[in-house]
């Protein structure tokens, strides 16, 4: 058993805490020594008598298997000890002591910025995260975030449509990825930069485990945007996670009359900053001078035609706030009656449009 | 000759300035005096030959048509040395040293917010003017505004409904009201409140006139909330004039995509307090302990509910964001089809729903 085996072994251990492991690991100067000791050594170290029988019980068969397991998913697992260990996450109380890894992490992705928000998020959340996403990442920046349903699912894409890099951090281990739907997008994800999971491959999603996930995706970013939030939102745990990590916290304005805005809005009236485009985000970051030089330099195409192909801009923009009729749509974008209805039922998918009764659609 | 004939006298001259005027009255201990004066002296006195020749000629005959003018139309005329003189007013730089008067001003109306906005709101901004300035009235405060088309209308409105008070301020002499349709608004601002204007009976909504009135909206208030506001806004003078007064700033947050929201959004960045409710004014102004008490004595109505009747709130709340047809709003509110044409239209007309082909209502 070499150093990395040990860390990959302690995190099989169902139990032992962030506290009690960084005791025993100053105590061991060599972490392969921990599984050496007895049970009774482990206790007198403040270790409960479970955690100290799993430990000196603690078959090899099981770290081998999960090993081979995590190689024949192609994960990579990086311990606290490798080089290629998040330099952010490194600064963070309880940082993981290991991460598996789809995909890679490069030295840029010290330059992250997280996007959180509601899993049941409002068009203009959906659209917000995901205009946010592509325009950080155009400007060189990792978009950060938990691959959940809604908001965070809308700023992976957004950040990979803009052809930037995005970390997604899972609440369960890679046999369980959740939400299941997501599973092509964590793909895509492993191939812009990576997906990531500080819990052994077979951890379900349970609850419990999503408040120490939240603490990674604040723990690798320089600020955490929260894009839409009610005033009960998990996302919300990320932001106190930020605060303790010495984070920036951003927030999207809402109107008042919406549920799905009154987290965020609540924040700012705390003092997270108001933004409304990403230069807001970038003049609070200490980014380096040639991130920023590089960003003026882009020639940038506006973020929102990024969440359609021409074909679907150029129709969305033909619907607006009054319904509109079919015959008009053929008239304004000049598309045959056939690929209408492709385009049509594309964006309905989006749920960007709705039809109302007559063939008449508008905005959702 | 008296003393306040003096002050209608001199603010009928046309082009003074607060700054030569103040001058005059700390020159001449009686202000009748200054009639008395003749071009020479006055221009000794800095004023330059135009207006020292205006006063020294000026007659008595205008001054006494202004003052038969202003009884006919039921108008106080208040000088800055009379006792009603409000007290918000009097701390101002060129507190103006005539106020034309319809209505009652109250020594509770120390206690006034003003409500500022863009004249082109959206109904998100005209329905939260409406119900803030409802929710300020009810717990005993002045709503100040403007009397301007937009946000000004729906705030005096909503003080009104509350049976609350509110005050006007012109920026044009009553013989101008402006705009035209706000004639039947002022008369039930007067009962309830009082309308205001610094300006000789005849003068001109002239463009030059309206940051002039927006010192004395937030001269006459403790705070001043922007409901909504573009970046260009004429609201934001008053921000401007609140600043350099000494009073609160509030802003209402909006969409980061919804252009009337950009002034509003801006300012909460540069430091204006985010609201989202009236408590988040009160809990800003330093107000007498018995307003206090008295509000959270008081059992308040929602005030959305002030905005309509029962039966169009009833209607209202059935049409949604999604379409629906006539016979599911039969269904839904049991009101027989033409009742429920009548608050069709009524709602229709108050630009909250619309009809769309096929006899469907969405909200607007």
């Amino acid at each position: 058993m070499n150093t990395s085996e040990a860390l990959i072994g302690l995190n099989l251990i169902a139990g032992l805490g962030s506290v009690r492991l960084s005791r025993l690991l100053e105590f061991f100067a060599v972490p392969e020594d921990i599984f050496k000791a007895s049970a009774e050594e482990l206790t007198r170290l403040g270790l409960n008598i479970k955690s100290a029988q799993a430990i000196a019980s603690f078959q090899a068969a099981a770290l081998e298997a999960e090993i081979s397991s995590a190689a024949k998913l192609g994960l990579k697992i990086i311990t606290l000890f490798d080089q290629d260990y998040p330099e952010n996450l490194k600064n963070i109380s309880g940082a993981p002591i290991v991460l598996y890894c789809l995909g890679s992490l490069t030295k840029e992705d010290a330059c992250s910025v997280a996007i959180v928000g509601s899993r049941r998020a409002s068009i203009y959340g959906l659209n917000s995260a995901f205009k946010f996403a592509a325009g950080l990442a155009q400007r060189g920046l990792t978009v950060v975030s938990g691959l959940a349903r809604g908001i965070d699912t809308y700023a992976h894409r957004g950040a990979l449509k803009a052809g930037g890099r995005t970390l997604a951090v899972l609440g369960s281990g890679f046999n369980r990825l959740y939400p299941p739907e997501n599973k092509t997008l964590a793909a895509e994800i492993a191939r812009q930069g990576a997906v990531i999971s500080e819990f052994p491959l077979n951890t379900e999603p349970q609850r419990q485990n999503f408040p120490r996930r939240n603490r990674l995706i604040s723990g690798l970013s320089l600020g955490v945007l929260v894009a839409e939030a009610a005033k009960n939102s998990g996302a919300l745990i990320t932001v106190d996670f930020a605060l303790e990590q010495g984070r920036e916290v951003f927030a999207l304005p809402g109107k008042i009359d919406s549920f799905t805005s009154t987290g965020t809005n609540a924040l700012i009236q705390q003092g997270a900053k108001l933004v409304t485009a990403c230069e807001d985000i970038l003049e609070e970051l200490f980014l380096p001078l040639d991130k920023i030089k590089n960003s003026s330099a882009h020639c940038l195409p506006p973020a929102e035609n990024l969440l359609f192909d021409k074909s679907q801009a150029k129709l969305y923009h033909c619907i607006g706030e009054s319904a509109v009729s079919i015959d008009e749509l053929v008239e304004k974008t000049e598309f045959d009656p056939a690929q209408l209805s492709g385009l049509l039922l594309d964006l309905r998918l989006g749920k960007l449009i709705k039809e109302l009764p007559g063939k008449y659609f508008v905005r959702n």
